[in-house]
């Protein structure tokens, strides 16, 4: 039984100041991760994260996007490095807390083709996951056909990793407790016209991967239920709870 | 017309000093590189650099070889961040020089299954080959089905991309000039009864990825015409010239 959790760039990083770990929060979403895969709550767990203040400053610096690439190679490095940086903070808190986690990095493993659709082989990851690691991604540059780089968000991985690894539960763990309706967490949505007035689109213009209204369009499509919570909830998700909003989809 | 260069761990390392660097070694190889691919005599170039003292010394720490894996997170991870810190030189020379390198880590693109048998989907080295950049692969460790991780070779990850990218020439860069009988180059091997003799198997045991012969054997079932050569001849070889020895298999 496969989980993939995604820890949000915003609750990792000081999303404000260019590559700034927020050490606390880093620090409690290891510990519960720790506490359920080292219990044996979960055996099977896919990583993710986004890229928070490592990824999105160097990304907007170079105008580069889900869509709109750079083929100027030290724009690409600049990207790619930063997320590695941030990934090598992930994995060393894991470690430290007994974590069999092992990177991968998406520029080493996808691409997208001419019409911009995403190749992300994960034998790896399934290998990986059968062997009792817990693999981790992020989101990251990746090769894109006549547009050298693009952006592939955490997001995007979590929607395709669900898919491809058949997962059974998908959890994001964001800075707000669930998809609001002013201040109330909606604890479910079925179809995004559900929701198309309160998302709006008010948060998509921060953050260069899409914000709310992009990400339950995707988990509306994920095929499986997708819980949006915020970070004290990630033991609830693991211990098999539904925090927050669960989108349910087709 | 793809090529496939392979600087070999012992050409760009102090072989037999833990995780030191041969700064000489690797700016001649990084200038001729940048010689042929800046000027424009190398349209597609994919370059695989061995581990020499980077990940041998921990590969042989651990007792991991390419058929003998580990579970052990520290260990997997000690191989595959020396690996890192190795590629990482190898960037930053050829950056230095303007070539639009970027990194391709095995761990996060492939695996091997219970047979052993190796799975390297490589669709994002040839997206990266179409939009410019000169994708470089690392020996590495890489998740392996009953086993944990096993190392993989820098000469596996030839053998794979020479018949996966269809590529026209590989070369593969030691510190001998070509396979030597006694003290002459062999120019020309077209199989293994002819060289067997010579080859004994006796630089095995100093190398966790097979010596000379294993070399020679995997050379020969390329399908593609392999020039062995020393770290001198690096400029013949992407000018088209095919110094030291020459293998042609099937």
């Amino acid at each position: 039984m496969t989980h993939i959790l995604k820890l949000g760039g915003s609750v990792i990083t000081e999303k404000h100041r260019a590559e700034t770990l927020d050490g606390e929060a880093l620090d409690a979403a290891a510990d519960a991760v720790a506490d359920a895969v080292v219990d044996g709550a979960v055996s099977e767990l896919v990583l993710v994260h986004g890229g928070g203040s490592f990824g999105h400053h160097h990304a907007s610096e170079a105008g580069v996007s889900t869509t709109h690439g750079t083929d100027d190679t030290a724009d690409a490095i600049a990207i790619h490095s930063a997320m590695k940086a941030l990934n090598q903070f992930v994995l060393s808190r894991l470690h430290e807390r007994g974590v069999p986690a092992l990177p991968v990095h998406p520029l080493s493993a996808g691409s997208r083709d001419e019409q911009g659709e995403l190749s992300l082989p994960l034998g790896q990851v399934e290998t990986m996951l059968g062997e009792g690691f817990v693999p981790v991604l992020h989101g990251d540059v990746i090769a894109t056909a006549e547009e050298g780089v693009t952006v592939l968000s955490g997001d995007e991985i979590v929607t395709e990793a669900a898919v491809a690894l058949d997962a059974e539960r998908v959890g994001l763990c964001s800075t707000v407790p669930g998809v609001l309706d002013d201040e109330d967490v909606i604890p479910e949505i079925t179809t995004f016209e559900d929701v198309a007035a309160v998302l709006g689109g008010s948060d998509v213009a921060a953050d260069v991967t899409g914000g709310m209204a992009a990400k339950v369009k995707q988990l509306l499509d994920l095929g499986v239920p997708a819980s949006v919570f915020g970070p004290d909830a990630i033991s609830a998700f693991l211990a098999g709870e539904e925090p927050g909003t669960t989108v349910h989809g087709r």
